[in-house]
């Protein structure tokens, strides 16, 4: 087994609002049925990926959790909302983020995720203050981009379910998005990582622009891939390579 | 945030066996945590799309349990079984779509829906007259649609598993689909929203034509897709949409 | 109902290392609650599928509990590994093949499966020396092999994400591949049922082909892929056949 660092950089991170104890996303039963899997997640994914630079620990904390979420992974989701949080991610972003997943993988995953976090939020003080408005003023919409993408789904889709093209248009794209909740980068950032999670690289071609329209880096795309691979599982990944490869092409022309 | 019903519609259904409360289903976590996602819950999801008139209640609440239970959403299992209860499927149906659901979403989805379930169903006092016969007489079986079936699956994989294309045969196309228990049009209900869960829109085109042969009308698959899209997340729905309006084309032709 | 063994067959099976009781795997609530899927349990799944001799009781026992790790079922994890304990499956093979899947299923899973493995080694006192080392001398790796892979996946990913390109050399084919914990056809298996049970037949056609290198048999392939079907859902392996028919097309060749 190869170690890229030593283990004493494990519970040190540099950069982010607090040392993250990673080691709390990691049960004790690991060390007694596969102490190998142990040494990989101290070693390896804990002392070397979640150190890399090319993605900030916040990004993928909240990717991380993303994911989790994604994947109906109820039992591990608390360790990994309160690693978040270390990480910087703020309790209204936690919260912004089961909102919007609730729509982008199912309201089942939603409620889970907010049965394992509240606890985690009573433990820390968080209050209804720190969470975002159920009304808050929205963002401006791009009435031309949008009219286009409703045109598009109208047009395909209308004669099969109107309500589908009605809820995307009300409640996503003239309502959800413009939360300002979660800023629109990361908003696209989670989605694409609920996407890879899920499976559904078919529907990350117009969410990986998106993201990288509002600012995430060729690179930081890369890096989440890279970090991703840990916790949907290598062949997801894999499977999402070649839609980040068109787009990334499609965008360099 | 959009409230296209008033909230006070929430716990008032009309035309179905009981009010059906729907923040049974959602756990308080949810307003400590999320407090948007609440409000969605309550205007949108159950003040809007349940109240739907294009999908009965009764079916509305059918294929959300076969959802979550293809999603191994086994914490949120029981609330559904008791809406569902309430929406006036009958136990005998959903002890039957737990068995059906064994084969086609996999076993473990089946034995953790029996453990979910059972507590609804003692607290209601169903007892083993209420369920399904395991030996009941089956429903005649169109002999000549079942030879075309199995010749075309002998011919494209006898030479890969004639495990599998036994079993298909004996155990699912001359036993299982031939219960009486449910009734053919819903046993495909459950089978085409299970695949729409599970992300297999490949495997759809054959169980939703057999669903609208046996009584499903268009709009209700239309309705479906719309209803699903909340507790499968969006992308499921959008990359079964294709495969739907495919289906109904080639019925209009 | 058909029966094709009698039910007194259900807790017998020869050449393994103990007899079997599949019953533990059904919690009683099936009976309660579906009546029907107890009896499909019994007569054809226990009493049928699993005393089918294509396959060996031990791999069946194998590539289920890789199935269910995969699926997140945890709730059936721990009666999984005991009935593969039972089947002949070695404490050290459970913990690689946990080990293994962390990284082609998801580390969550694999802290799920060890949380849930945990008490089964207590139970039946297995120490640290029953377990496969962290830094064990590794298999020789086959360099051109290795080489040729290496420089595809560089080649077509190399400009998306190096840090996937990098990792997937370094830590799977240069390191977890060569362990000799599992044996490299039984490391092929599970990540086969693994891909199957994920609906990733897409990556599948790599793996089954290595998994048939190393000696699994096509007659073994094609009762997995019957097997399977009981504990992924039908729908998974019907999508999953077309792979497995064009490699073993393709090596007859």
């Amino acid at each position: 087994m190869k170690t890229l660092l030593t283990a004493s950089a494990i519970a040190l991170t540099v950069g982010t609002a607090a040392a993250q104890d990673f080691s709390s996303t990691l049960p004790d039963a690991v060390g007694r049925v596969a102490p190998a899997l142990e040494s990989y997640s101290n070693n390896d994914l804990f002392g070397t990926v979640w150190q890399g630079q090319a993605l900030s620990s916040r990004d993928r904390a909240l990717v991380t959790f993303a994911a989790l979420m994604t994947r109906h992974e109820a039992d591990n989701l608390a360790d990994h909302a309160a690693l978040a949080l270390d990480a910087g991610v703020t309790p209204a972003e936690i919260s912004e983020t089961i909102t919007h997943l609730a729509f982008y993988s199912g309201w089942g995953n939603a409620t889970a995720a907010a049965r394992a976090v509240a606890p985690v939020f009573e433990d820390r003080g968080v209050t209804a203050d720190d969470l975002p408005a159920v009304d808050p003023e929205l963002l401006p919409l791009d009435e031309a981009a949008e009219a286009a993408r409703e045109e598009t789904v109208r047009g395909n889709f209308g004669n099969v379910s109107m309500g589908v093209v009605d809820n995307t248009r009300e409640l996503l794209f003239r309502d959800l998005w413009l939360r300002p909740g979660l800023e629109p980068r990361d908003r696209s950032l989670v989605t694409v990582a609920a996407l890879i999670a899920a499976g559904q690289p078919e529907q990350m071609t117009f969410h990986l622009n998106r993201a990288m329209d509002n600012g995430l880096t060729q690179a930081e795309a890369g890096a989440m891939l890279s970090h991703l691979a840990f916790y949907t599982g290598w062949p997801r990944v894999f499977s999402a390579l070649p839609v980040a490869k068109q787009v990334f092409e499609a965008r360099a022309e």
